[in-house]
């Protein structure tokens, strides 16, 4: 498949386009799409939120007529089902455009390819792959949870440059300035939801909604919190959108959660813990595509050991702490280095004085 | 005191050529010298080694009867004292400069403003203060001897990403890869001593020495050793320039010791262990510009308490250890995180995989 300069201009517009839709588009997959004719732009369009028309119906839109003839840049495969809107690859049909460029198929490997080969048997060009990894990382979330069943999740870390989260006391707010704090927040509100266990909301009582940041949207918030022990006046309750994961029944604390505003759903597993793998799967079931984990070192420890993380967002500020206090991950003793977790570093920056890295695992460590 | 941007060029000259002399000078400043006339350099030189020739000697002999009229751009103030050469003050007055613009004065308090004062005597325009941070950065060493009596020092820890060292069994090398070790030793490379403690000669046998880079020089090895406990067998002792620093007078062990090669001294504190400021006091005596520390989290949290660490050279190998495993800074408990150790990060970059970063302490704490 080769491509032209033209047709990577006009896909990384389409790529641009979708973004806008990083904070809304949940449970959908973050799609643009641009038509292009004799080398003007004669429609564009990105997907907002589920249920409004996919990207393509917009582009279509304003485009009219002009779409005639025209190549259709599209960041993922059009679809090819009846969903809560018409299929996207029969209106492209419609409306008579010659070519389709495609970012990348569908990830779901039970249709993918459907809506290309529907265009193709309709006599139209098909191609796709350009800029298929910066399409991939758009919607790594949408990916993962069509290909494994489970969110991609990404763990948030902030620290001392010693690796250390929380004085022994555990104090442990306002490590990293506001810049990283702010920057935080955006993390959240492109994720589908937001992760904590009951040790955090215990010791911080955080209330873990996206703030700083201008989106019509919360995700939904989950507590890790085996025994019910979250107390009902935990800020985190205020305003619903909870769900908490437990491991017992305890009716009369599952009571007055549910009367706070929670949803509990029951996840044990052989000890007596909440079944950390079993919850992504049910996250994953509830249309979850990007997971952001806040969490203490312990939970933090389980998801790692578990094989879970995917991602760590690390904020380092510049500062020493020392040895006597909390730590990152509670993990099992090497006893050899070889058997250290290995990363690879995808994103390196500064914000305001604080380091913010992005690594990912390797080889699903 | 203004410049044009023809100064500004060519003192940025002067410090590049300067900056040859990073791992040959000590215990004499980095200094580079440019002789310019009606636009064109007639001449330029850099101090190699104590007791070669200046750079300022170096740039006449090049530019010869040329130097009659030229501006002389020279990266510290030319001296005005018989040192193991004439002074360059007098040399430049001989050879007919007509100006001498200086990046920084002399950081000595004592003799700070003389060489230029005797320029200006002799009817020479003189300015400095010319790219002066450059300047200062280049000699932070030999400033920080000049002006507090002790060496720069520059604490070098790499660890994993949750700030761990080491494994609890002592395990400890190869945490980063070998791009951080290349350039670890180029940080080496440029200091007059290593430091470590005789933890680290216990557990790793390390030899110290600058490997991987093309230096004629060797930097003295020191090894905290309060009870003089360090095998007269170990690698560091190898090819001598090895000062032991104990608490102790240990007949025995000293004499074996003396007998590998090492160099003692005695300087005991009241808790019986080797007096770490009196030790920076004592590397200063003997022309200890730069000092680098590689050692374990206790001589790392000793000298970050004694406020004698003036800058981290961070190695981040990107990989997660656990909290069970050795950290970076032994520290007496926080009670507040307010009481953390505030650091400002001066430089960040990958080297290889892994992350490297230059942080300074702030308001010498």
């Amino acid at each position: 498949m080769s491509f032209s300069a033209a047709d990577s201009s006009m896909m990384a517009r389409a790529l641009q386009l979708a973004e806008r839709g990083l904070w809304t588009t949940s449970p959908n997959p973050r799609v643009g799409c641009v038509l292009v004719r004799d080398g003007q732009i004669v429609g564009d369009g990105w997907h907002e939120k589920a249920g409004e028309p996919h990207a393509e119906v917009h582009a279509l839109r304003t485009a009219g007529e002009r779409a005639r003839g025209a190549t259709a840049y599209v960041t993922l495969e059009p679809c090819s089902h009846h969903g809560r809107t018409p299929p996207c690859a029969e209106a492209l049909i419609a409306a008579g455009v010659s070519r389709v460029v495609a970012a990348m198929e569908d990830p779901n490997p039970l249709v993918a390819g459907r809506g290309l080969a529907l265009l193709r048997a309709a006599g139209i060009e098909t191609a796709s792959g350009l800029l298929e990894n910066e399409a991939r990382e758009l919607n790594l979330g949408f990916v993962s949870r069509m290909t494994r069943g489970r969110p991609w999740l990404r763990l948030k870390v902030a620290a001392s440059l010693d690796g250390k989260t929380a004085l022994n006391n555990g104090s442990s707010q306002w490590i990293t300035g506001p810049d990283a704090r702010r920057d935080g927040h955006r993390w959240r509100a492109r994720a589908c939801a937001i992760l904590t266990g009951i040790g955090t909301v215990r010791d911080d009582d955080p209330s873990l909604t996206v703030r700083d940041v201008a989106t019509p949207r919360q995700p939904l918030r989950v507590i890790v919190d085996s025994r019910l022990e979250t107390p009902p006046t935990a800020k985190i309750l205020a305003g619903g959108g909870v769900l908490v994961a437990a491991a017992v029944e305890a009716p009369e604390r599952a009571a007055a959660l549910r009367a706070a505003g929670a949803e509990i759903v029951l996840l044990a597993n052989a000890q007596g813990k909440v079944d950390l793998a079993a919850l992504l799967q049910e996250l994953g079931r509830r249309g979850i595509n990007e997971l952001h984990v806040e969490a203490g070192h312990k939970l933090n420890g389980s998801l790692l050991r578990e094989g879970l993380v995917d991602e760590f967002l690390f904020y380092l500020a510049p500062c020493l702490i020392g040895d006597d206090a909390a730590g990152l991950f509670s993990l099992p003793a090497l006893s050899a280095l070889a058997d250290k977790r290995s990363l690879q570093i995808v994103d390196l920056r500064q914000v305001g004085p604080d380091i913010r890295l992005l690594a990912r695992t390797l080889n699903g460590r």
